[in-house]
């Protein structure tokens, strides 16, 4: 099949920014001063590991959608009180929230990224929402054309809404676009779709070491940086 | 009331963009090859004329929502009727209606952007829908950091919704938010929410001499550029 492919999709959380690094340095931020002497990598690992939960409550139509913030905001108390962590403000918590708006890109991702636009409408379709995808991208220089995913289809991956709704935002048919993520299950529910799909293997997303190093699943391409894909795009 | 403005939204046709030259350039380009000898000006303005009467019939709920790119192709064929246009097929109407995805910004708009952004954060909020946005901002350097308006919002303006769904995608109150714009009427209704407001005088929109020289309702700032604004705003 001739690839015609005219939009790229992300994936952000892990794919193109460093969640885990980010989430433990601001944890430590807040939580240190306080007297809280945490493993602050693994507060991060059981902040992240309630996060599919919380979105298959929305997903199977238990709650009705809301941002990922406000997802976020839950999954952080039930965190804070599995490490015991007691005695802060809703403007402190609101702060500690506010870690993954201000998380830092994998090295490669920015200077592909603008290579790739050259060619390519780009949009993160995550499942975090739009202010959220802003701060990342203002702190991270990401040169997107528009911000799709979670927010603007009203539900979360891998629901097919979501994909769809994106690429009918840029008036394409989904095997014009092209799903780029670190996660099978996010590229597997994008095939099932249609789109076309790239794996970028990220091995230390939860910790050196623990990360998809290749895709469990058929994928166009399986690429070790996203300037790997950009050479393989011919860009 | 002290300004606390973080996001600075845009009005686009004809606050950012010459329609009417657009239009009537791609008019031309398309019609005057077949035969069609017309007014290419009043074919512009004519199609243009249609648009408010298509809105109200979603503003009102008589039609459900669907993208700007779908009410300006029914109201080319209202206008094609009455200029008397017969003979094209389906693929010439469609690329005669993307002449609203090729329009040109008015000289002032892409540096005084430029120059907004490091200040701001900047959203066209505007009834074209986010694959139109797309295609303007990449023609002309428009350096959003989200499309947001009518299609994020399922309603066109001046339906309070679009400028609280924009103000809500930011994580804004809409005191927070400024809506720029060449139209009185866009404006009132901005400010009708909270929202500041900022009348940029466009007094060739409808042609020569006929477009908005001064704001008929109160606001914040009333400008002759996007640099002007700049200027008042400090950047």
């Amino acid at each position: 099949m001739p690839l015609t492919v005219k939009a790229l999709f992300y994936d952000v959380f892990g794919t193109l920014t460093d969640w885990r690094s980010g989430v433990a340095r601001a944890a430590e931020a807040v939580l240190k001063p306080k007297g809280f002497a945490l493993d602050f990598g693994a507060f991060a690992d059981a902040w992240r590991g309630e996060y599919q939960d919380a979105l298959e409550e929305v997903r199977s139509g238990r709650r009705p959608f809301c941002k990922l913030d406000g997802l976020h905001l839950r999954n952080l108390e039930i965190t804070l009180r599995r490490f015991a962590v007691t005695g802060l403000g809703d403007a402190e918590k609101h702060e500690l929230n506010l870690a993954w708006h201000r998380l830092d890109a994998w090295p490669d991702v920015r200077p592909a990224l603008v290579r790739l636009k050259r060619k390519f409408l780009l949009a993160p379709v995550s499942n975090g929402n739009i202010s959220l995808m802003v701060d990342l991208a203002r702190r991270n220089g990401f040169p997107w054309d528009a911000i799709l995913g979670a927010e603007i289809a009203g539900d979360y991956k891998p629901k097919p809404r979501v994909y769809l709704a994106a690429a009918d935002a840029f008036d394409l048919r989904p095997a014009d676009c092209m799903m780029v993520a670190a996660h099978s299950n996010d590229l597997s529910a994008a095939a099932a779709l249609g789109l076309r799909t790239a794996h970028i293997a990220r091995p230390n997303e939860h910790g050196p070491g623990r990360g998809e190093v290749a895709p469990r699943v058929p994928v166009d391409f399986a690429v070790t940086s996203l300037g790997e894909l950009a050479d393989k795009l011919g860009v």
